[in-house]
């Protein structure tokens, strides 16, 4: 299930990835060309959904390590990823109620690797990720996941809010973390779950949340504004798990 | 309360840094090197029990920006440190059982960052950090805390067992993580508390774990050993913080 990471550079190098079916995260292409070659590169990229970014050339050449980019550089997954339906296969093959990580744009690298060690660790089935504006599964997550990312399922999606409304329609409820929420130890979290956890600067987007069943806060008495997105995380997801073991608040 | 972060180089500077009075984490010295300038340099160093390491000249070249560090180099701490009993007035100022926490050699930057802005967040009055093999208080490790080094004194220490011993006398229990130890719900964590979190490799030292009151663990349902130390630290505060609000477990 491992692969190595890559940056891919070069015409015939990132199409030939996008053929043999690697997972590509990102495409970077020369902004303004039009070239035939590109175009086809860029058409397979949307065929797979994959993000596109078009930048200029200085941007391009700083990314290249081997100066050859040919006004094309693809990042591929150090990892593969697996599908929403996975994650919930794994919950059934347990026989538990499905416990679910939505990160809602987790940038760092270090925080998403931390936060899949953890959903490893307190027995949830994967972790979802959004295609846009968050941190993809590159060497330093797997690294900081400590090897968690072998056993924990991550999938990536293109609409969070969509993925909430479908998981909805299969009994799952979503809570998430947010000031002004009411206390954790108040809220039942002890059927099949979604733990959404915020973007490192702004929290949860306000179409997500408005998604969530359950806002719910972690205590805070201190003269600073937030937790740090991986310790908040396993502050809450910790809450489910004692919630579990006790079978109910 | 604030000093610009340093690395100070060069004979002269190192010296009036320490005359100065600024407070040192590390001083790096040439190996084998016995001039008279470099060894008053290291005399100051130890009087003030600042850690000193021999290095060779191929590492001082390295570590050096200015490429004149005659010998001798010095990591000067980005904030100032608190002393213990600094922490201890902070919770009688309060009126609350002191609540610190221990941590027994973390080295990532980052973890310190985040544990830092957990012990302000939980309303944790202080956190003591040993001398040696530990991250000091760098300008990554300030940044990491996201502004809670303004507010959550860090005290340094010698020796973390005799800390423990001389607060064990003024009535506070300490509590660290272990594999193998019994649930954290299961302990009552209430009463004046130091909760001790170990190396990100090693866990807590021997010799510290022999000083503990209480070993507790958090529930591990997954594949791979241990949490991420920060997410550690913050799942092990809350409980102590929910034990708290509930008056106890």
């Amino acid at each position: 299930m491992r692969y190595e990471e890559f940056t891919i550079e070069g015409r015939n190098a990132c199409m030939e990835a996008f053929r043999s079916g690697k997972t590509i995260d990102k495409l970077f292409v020369l902004d303004g060309c039009k070239d035939g070659p590109i175009l086809s590169i860029v058409r397979e990229a949307k065929k797979q959904d994959t993000l596109i970014q078009y930048v200029k050339k200085e941007r391009l050449d700083q990314m290249s390590e081997t100066k050859k980019h040919q006004g094309v550089i693809a990042y591929a997954a150090a990892y593969e990823y697996a599908t929403v339906e996975d994650i919930l296969k794994q919950a059934r093959e347990k026989k538990e109620p499905p416990f679910l990580f939505l990160l809602d744009g987790i940038e760092d690298p270090h925080n998403l690797g931390a936060i899949i060690r953890t959903a490893n660790l307190c027995g949830a089935h994967g972790v979802i990720i959004p295609k846009h504006r968050a941190a993809g599964l590159t060497a330093s997550v797997a690294r900081a996941s400590a090897g968690a990312l072998n056993y924990t399922p991550v999938a990536k999606v293109t609409n969070l809010s969509k993925t909430i409304d479908e998981l909805k329609e299969q009994g799952i409820w979503f809570a998430c973390a947010d000031m002004g929420g009411e206390l954790m130890y108040g809220a039942n979290l002890t059927g099949p779950i979604g733990l959404v956890i915020g973007n490192e600067g702004d929290g949860v987007s306000r179409l997500v949340k408005e998604k969530c069943d359950y806002i719910t806060s972690i205590p805070m008495k201190g003269d600073i504004d937030s937790l740090n997105a991986s310790v908040a995380a396993g502050v809450l997801a910790y809450e489910i798990v004692r919630q579990r073991i006790n079978g109910g608040k």
